[in-house]
């Protein structure tokens, strides 16, 4: 058994580097973005994604559930993730997410451009 | 629609390691460090950048302003998002922003020296 | 002598994105994740580790202890840190730790798939 | 001029993950760890770095400075930096920070063991 606090987390998280290159070299892995949303509590997390870009009106919300107690490692290039809205390739772009419940969250980004990938990772900023 | 918190984001930000190497292997991308800025308001930022270093006194303030709802990848190696200020070369420095509005930043770098490049990432240090 | 703060860290620590790939070139280093904890104070940091999945029930929590006055560098893929308890190989997964004194913690990674690798850092998400 | 707030950064910071590894291709860069400080205050930080290990007693504390409006990004393979401390090579450690007067701080890693050399960076955790 987990003793958990009263909230493990916070509800809204900014994340103003996201970035889904097009060039890769082929194969697995390719290059991709992940929100890594971890939900400690006993409710499922709805969250809700924002996407601002340099030059455009903001897209979303669009929900996206993490269950409880799981951690979930969701894609930015799988659409069938955000309700068939496509991540646009070789954009800069941010996002927000409000999730219902308090979560934590982590972006990453690997980028396999070239033979040997990189990897980038931050906890975003969040409102306490 | 997306409903808003009162202050989304911090007003100062500092970034203690920024880094723009002159090497570069040659063509796209080429080396470089982005000030990533999320703005969520409904007003435009404008955000004072001053340029520290370690031999020599402050360089600014100068103004960039980032749209209401919009995400915007400041690019360091571009003299003219800084009113023509280039940032110099091969000089360890750090950066201090101050908006005027609450916005939500995210600095990182490309190196691209080698043939196969490297990023790195961080929320930056900002004033609660 | 090192005059110490009353709290000098937090007790409730949370990692969203944890993954230990089961590629390696060979030889060493081999890919690994460490979860960095300092603990500046008086007293050993009892460590109960939660690991959670995206489709399963979470594991543990499993107790490590970091020394008084100690930074210990606990790598993931040995399981002999953790009970014997393996963590699984190429499976997204996060990690709650939850220490009865306060400590500091940072979260790497270092993948070795391909012959240059690459490496990613960051502070954990934590309950102030 | 710069308008500053009262209280521009943290006094304790601390890194959980420090590395400086022996194994280099040779030449310039080589593998390098930077604590890097940016000092936005008028008066010069005096910051005490105490080193922490797996197995043995803390080293220090070893008093720095930063001048007042710098921007210093301290080496770590600098003995010359620490009144001739060298930090051990190949050896997981650790690094307490605690400067008189407020400052902002970021620790990064040059890895330059292969080929294509690798970065990491993070703001360290702090007492708010």
């Amino acid at each position: 058994m987990v003793e958990l606090a009263a909230e493990e987390g916070a509800r809204i998280w900014f994340i103003p580097d996201c970035y889904l290159g097009s060039a890769n070299i082929g194969g697995e892995p390719c290059s991709h973005e992940a929100v890594c949303v971890l939900n400690t509590g006993n409710r499922p997390a709805r969250i809700a994604f924002t996407f601002y870009f340099a030059d455009r009106e903001p897209a979303g919300p669009i929900e996206v559930t993490v269950g409880a107690n799981r951690c979930d490692h969701i894609r930015l290039d799988q659409p069938e993730r955000f309700g068939g809205f496509a991540v646009p390739r070789d954009t800069p772009y941010g996002i927000r997410l409000a999730s219902d419940v308090p979560v934590s969250v982590q972006y990453s980004r690997l980028d396999v451009t070239q033979p040997n990938y990189t990897l980038m990772t931050t906890i975003p900023y969040f409102l306490p």
